[in-house]
């Protein structure tokens, strides 16, 4: 029998399954941030009485989304949020020293992937576990409009996110200045690139830079990158999804790190 | 703000949303096996009457799912479904010959994707959408044990069906037999394969063949293969994502055509 419809629909009684990464309630949320314990996001229902929450997460510079009690009624666990939940990371989150580390430790030069604001966790999750399995260094995420380590990313990753660092870039522009600084070469990834994806150099320290689903680069990344890298696009359907792209070029990248 | 949630729970108000590729109530779904529309499965409520359903189901070649009936409440997107919900297609399927067909219309050598049993809509969509931009001609999917073309499989295609046909085997294996007698060759991709990815002769006529989410490629599929193509791991995790390792392998061929 298919399972489709149980993936689609994991909350079986209405509500979504605990799994741990959701914090609710004015308390468990306030002690959590005070406790400096990694928060990705805060989510406050309009109109409640939650000021000293937000003005607690702009202290620990943890975004905050303001949204309709109802979508907190959706999310919620236990049906109890009073009108706050804090969205914590399913895995730690790695500086970028110990992505650089990871390259050293193998002696070989830097496989990056930068992921330049993936929304969905299905496509963040299978973008970790590709660059795992390439044998990349880490994966670099932004702090903001952007999905983090959640229990669904950590899922698709399928175990990888055991293996490969994570960085989360409270400014990705400032990390890829830094990124560049060190030596790292910048690979953007669009389908009107100048760089044809078969003669990339990803044999140089390289970063990959992969889009988001709906918007792909943004302005400011683009003009980051090095090379814009064009996927060769043979039919009618000018893009892949996001995963897709960054597992063409990361594998593109071992075929060019084999010779 | 990030939507994560929202595409999680696409049912705003408790119920899916209306896609129009769910068809249910006895009457809706009878008349429907009558008239020979393509559905690509029934579901049945356990303990309900609908025996007569069933036989009809049986007679037109769709299979049955029997589950229980909160799963039926859980799918209905009128809450009245009578016991029985038809799955019906998005998008009609095409012939083989059609595949073949697009082929010859470019004057290129068959350039194919079989998908051995994927349950995930959006591994399938992300699939024939790398399928169609890598200039494939054509994807096969199983009848059975396996995901027909959805609402949701259309949506992860993101236009992509509109361009490239997708055939839906009543036997996958009697398929595959007549795709190598037509001269056809099967490359099945494992992480145990024998034949090194970056040296398979994809520029021949081929069919690029891949596993199910959980189980991989299934014992007779592997069987039939001329080659089982080994993607290299670098990493600790051994294999990836259903549609990231297609879009591997696809654009290895359109690398391999390029020449």
């Amino acid at each position: 029998m298919s399972n489709q419809y149980q993936k689609k629909h994991p909350e079986r009684d209405g509500r979504p399954e605990d799994d741990g990464t959701l914090l609710e309630g004015r308390n468990a949320v306030l002690e959590t941030l005070r406790a400096a314990r990694p928060v990705d996001k805060v989510f406050l229902a309009d109109g409640s009485r939650n000021g000293d929450i937000a003005a607690e997460a702009k202290r620990a510079g943890v975004p905050v989304v303001q949204c309709d009690r109802r979508k907190l009624d959706h999310m919620s666990p236990t049906g109890n949020h009073q009108g706050v939940i804090a969205q914590v990371a399913a895995q730690e989150y790695a500086a970028l020293e110990e992505l650089f580390a990871a390259a050293d430790a193998r002696g070989e030069a830097p496989l990056f992937v930068v992921c330049d604001g993936i929304e969905d966790p299905h496509n963040l999750g299978a973008i970790i576990r590709s660059a795992e399995t390439a044998g990349a260094h880490g994966v670099i995420i932004p702090k903001r409009r952007a999905v983090g380590l959640t229990a669904a990313v950590a899922r698709a990753a399928a175990g990888a996110l055991a293996h490969i660092g994570v960085h989360k870039a409270g400014n990705l522009a400032q990390t890829l200045d830094e990124l560049k600084q060190r030596g790292v070469w910048l690979f953007g990834a669009e389908a009107d690139g100048n760089a044809p994806l078969y003669e990339a150099e990803f044999d140089r320290p390289c970063a990959l830079v992969i889009g988001s689903e709906g918007q792909g680069l943004s302005r400011l990344t683009r003009e980051k990158c090095d090379y814009i890298v064009s996927i060769p696009m043979r039919g009618r359907v000018n893009s892949l999804n996001a995963s897709n792209a960054a597992a063409v070029l990361l594998f593109e990248a071992v075929r060019r790190r084999m010779k």
